[in-house]
C-alpha cells in the first residue's frame, strides 16, 4: 500500500529504525537499521548470513518502528513484508551510506555479501 | 539471569525503549516504552487490553532495544520473558513518570487499569 507522507518524512531522515523479525525460535529479535524510502518501498540492507537475514528468510513479515526525532512521543509503527535481493546489495549499502554517513560504507567485513531488502508496506499505527 | 552493568547503565537513564512483541497472527509489534530495572527484573507499564498487553498475555516472550543516547551505534538487545499483574500498576506507571516527566503519569484515561510488567532477561546481545 501507499507509504502515508508523514511516514516519507521521517524515512527520508537519517533515523536509526528499530526493525524486528520474527526468530527461529519465535522470539521477536530486533536491531537498529538504516533505511531509506524508494516509491513505496521501505528498504534496507543486510549482509547475508547475519540472524536478521536468516530470520527474514524464514519469515518475511517485519515491522519497523520509526521515532520522529524531533519529538520522542512521536512515531510510527509500520508493519510490512520483505522481499531481499543480492543484486544491487553493495550500491544498496553504499547509498544507505552516502545518506547516514556522507560518504560509502566503511565498515564492509572480507568476503562479506551485501542482501538489498525492499519493505511493502502493509499497514501504519501512528502514536503522537 | 543478571542484567549486566551496561544495560543497567542505559536502563537507569529516561530513555526511550523498543518493546517488540508478537501480534495474534505471528507479526512483531514494536512499541515505545518507558522503562526502569529494579534488582534483575526490567519493569515497564502498560493499560489493560491494549494491543500490547493481549500479545504478552497470550506470548510472554518480548524483546527491548535499548539505544544509547550518547551514540547511536551502540545499543543493545535483551531477550526475555514477562510477567504481569495489576497489582502495584498504578504506582508503577507514576514511578516510571517521576522518573521521565518529574510528576504523577498525567495521561491516564478514565476507567483505565494500569499493568505493571516484570522482565527476566533471558539473553543480552551488543552491538557497538
Amino acid at each position: 500500500m501507499p507509504i502515508s507522507d508523514d511516514s516519507r518524512a521521517l524515512l527520508e531522515q537519517p533515523i536509526f529504525a528499530s526493525l524486528a523479525t520474527i526468530g527461529p525460535d519465535g522470539h521477536p529479535q530486533v536491531t537498529v537499521v538504516w533505511l531509506h524510502v524508494e516509491g513505496d518501498k521501505v528498504v534496507f540492507n543486510t549482509a547475508a548470513g547475519r540472524a536478521k537475514h536468516r530470520n527474514m528468510e524464514a519469515d518475511p513479515r517485519v515491522t519497523v518502528l520509526l521515532l520522529d526525532p524531533d519529538n520522542g512521543y512521536r512515531y510510527a509503527e509500520l508493519r510490512g513484508t520483505v522481499a531481499m535481493t543480492e543484486e544491487g546489495g553493495d550500491q544498496g549499502i553504499d547509498d544507505l551510506s552516502m545518506k547516514y554517513l556522507g560518504k560509502p560504507y566503511p565498515f564492509r567485513r572480507e568476503g562479506e555479501t551485501r542482501v538489498q531488502i525492499e519493505m511493502d508496506v502493509n499497514s501504519e499505527h501512528w502514536m503522537g
